[in-house]
């Protein structure tokens, strides 16, 4: 039993170092949207799929689709997916794990001649990450039919248009509206991704299941003091921009180390506007990315942290310009698909670990329409968006397992 | 009696546009070290001297000099002196102000043929900013005889050496050594310099005499931790080294204002490697600016600081890398004349406020050898090396009576 989970991680491993080979730069992996290489990658994955007996298809949105239809009369689509793009120097397995761990289930399935009360759809998303057009979730939201045509027009860093790339890539961008999967046929998404995050590794347990995705709150601010000389302006009379900014750093980690519950608040830029060793900082511009599952839980850390940055500023004589960016809604994830998830990862004998996904996901924009939930694997160090990321093959073999299971366990519950 | 020193104000002032006019570029004053900009400057002050009946010369590292001759023998030298030299984009002050001072000073002695127990001195530095051979003092190095001859080997931006540079001023480099006041010839050394600071302006007082001239101790600091997913990484699973850099800007801040008595700390410098508002900063550089008129209080302040981010860091599983990259001993001015100083602040009217040069000047080379104080002319708002750099006239005016008084006074101590 262990020895058959075991085989079919290697195989799913030996696909990640394939696909990984292929990349725009010869060191490391780069697979943005719609290049060369994401297209010779896009093949290789088509190739597998058809090779395992699937009938594929790639949609207006240069996503790639396979089904394997239940016989039964009115049966609903059960989604697995992830993603095949990458970022810029990126690792192997963030987005084609979850692709390729479906592509094993599929073919398991099959092997076995297994009847489901339900359509398995399996996708590899042309776009989660967004690097090309700076807008992520493209191939999701086609599925989950709520794509922007307006995107179309959007033009990525050589001024290339949306609606041309996919034109390039020889997808049918006419057949978007049609590429969607109506609200009424959908039984729910489940997405398989390393977690990104140290957690797993840590505690040294190999999966976890996902009970939210934090909703984001993002913030540029700036500080505008006096900028003087190091040496003459007393203490008491200066207009310090960084012990402004350095204050509001600190305050933020208090925040989030203090009201936990999945709250994370991270000050990642900092910049001093001509600074110098000797130079009393006059400006300081900083970011704010504030996450949390809870919705009103990000709103009462935005409005604590603006405000006591602004009275902290007053204090000082700084101004403070607060800028929001973007926000984002947390996800609640399906309880019911938790449930049966929760029993798999029980069954198979690991301690069951709920965790907030504190990045996004394409099961964001599926969440609108669907019920969705996602199972994290255990990654070296949370290290991820580097060529450092990995995957231990025994956890792997450990999340095929539960995945297995899961499957079973939703087949069991339909057919009641 | 005021409309007097009004009109040598107006003189003086007069000068000061003049001087300025002459610059590098065409907008702002620009006159670094050697360039055909500060050689016209130095031959318009020199022709100032000579038509109030000097006799000049210039010594081998470019200072302009000229002397008042006491009749008395065995007369020591009293030297007045400024500089000459700007740094880039300057304001009109920061250095001819005192020397242009000094003329007025003389002009009036020669004018009522007042005789003196001592020798005057009066010098336009040549080099005090050090923006061209990035080394200070040049200038007062040579008259306080501590001139170091390897520096005639130091480069420019353009590879040309000190010594080049001297032979293209037309300098006598081989004189450098008896260009020197020998030691025991010195009276003492008195400087006329705005206050680049903003207490006099706050204060609304024209004048304040110097009691020392901060010694200061530069630091670099790296802070190394973990960079990680600003979503994905719980906050205290984080070696955030901007979290880390930050308490260490507070903490510096805070000691300085507890512990006060002229001791300023600076974070001038801070930059996050490789930053985006989604990461968590993995390394930050940032500098430390000390400066103090005890040296006591320097070493101690340094040595606790250091202590502080040491533990911090230890506590944030941060690492902290601690490089001093520049010390300077503080110089306490002359007591004695300090007192004369003070008295004539006083008779002119004036609140006596002692303050701590918190920027070097050429008095810390001269301290070395002779007696030295400056007295601080309040200027605009503080405001320094900047365009925007000004003297009010009518503080002139009072700064001009206040000096005038100053040297009755140590003609008549002298004559006792």
């Amino acid at each position: 039993m262990q020895q058959e989970y075991l085989l079919r991680a290697e195989r799913i491993m030996q696909r990640i170092q394939q696909l990984a080979a292929i990349s725009e730069d010869a060191n490391g992996v780069t697979r943005t949207f719609g290049t060369p290489a994401f297209l010779e990658g896009r093949a290789l994955v088509q190739s597998w799929l058809e090779a395992a007996g699937l009938v594929t298809r790639v949609d207006g949105i240069g996503n790639l689709r396979a089904r394997l239809e239940s016989p039964l009369a009115g049966a609903k689509t059960f989604v697995l997916a992830s993603h095949i793009d990458t970022v810029v120097n990126a690792g192997k397995f963030d987005g084609p794990l979850g692709v390729l761990m479906g592509l094993d289930l599929l073919e398991n399935l099959m092997a076995r001649q297994v009847e489901l009360p339900f359509h398995i759809e399996l996708i590899a998303f042309s776009d989660e990450e967004g690097v090309r057009f700076h807008t992520t979730y493209l191939g999701s939201k086609v599925v989950a039919g709520s794509f922007d045509h307006a995107l179309l027009a959007r033009t990525d860093a050589d001024g290339i248009t949306l609606a041309q790339a996919l034109e390039t890539m020889g997808a049918e961008t006419n057949q978007i509206a049609v590429d969607a999967i109506p609200a009424a046929d959908w039984l729910g998404y489940f997405e398989m991704h390393i977690e990104q995050g140290p957690v797993l590794w840590e505690r040294q347990v190999p999966v976890a299941l996902v009970t939210a995705i934090a909703g984001q709150q993002r913030v540029e601010l700036t500080f505008r003091g006096m900028a003087g000389h190091a040496g003459t302006v007393p203490m008491d009379m200066r207009q310090d921009a960084l012990c402004a900014a350095a204050e509001f750093v600190l305050t933020a980690e208090q925040f989030a180390q203090v009201h936990g519950r999945g709250l994370v608040a991270t000050v990642g830029k900092l910049a001093v506007s001509r600074s110098a060793s000797n130079v009393i900082p006059g400006e300081v511009t900083c970011s704010l990315d504030l996450r949390s599952p809870d919705e009103q839980q990000l709103a009462q850390a935005h409005d604590f942290l603006r405000g006591h940055a602004e009275a902290s500023a007053g204090h000082r004589n700084v101004q403070l310009e607060w800028q929001p960016v973007q926000q984002t809604a947390p996800v609640i994830c399906d309880a019911d698909l938790n449930s049966l998830l929760a029993q798999a990862i029980a069954e198979r004998g690991h301690e069951t670990i709920p965790l907030v996904s504190g990045a996004g996901h394409d099961a964001v924009p599926v969440s609108l329409v669907a019920p969705a939930t996602m199972m994290f694997i255990r990654c070296y160090k949370g290290i991820s968006h580097n060529p450092l990321e990995n995957v231990e093959l025994a956890d792997l073999a450990a999340a095929v397992a539960v995945a297995d299971r899961f499957i079973y366990q939703l087949k069991a519950k339909h057919e009641k």
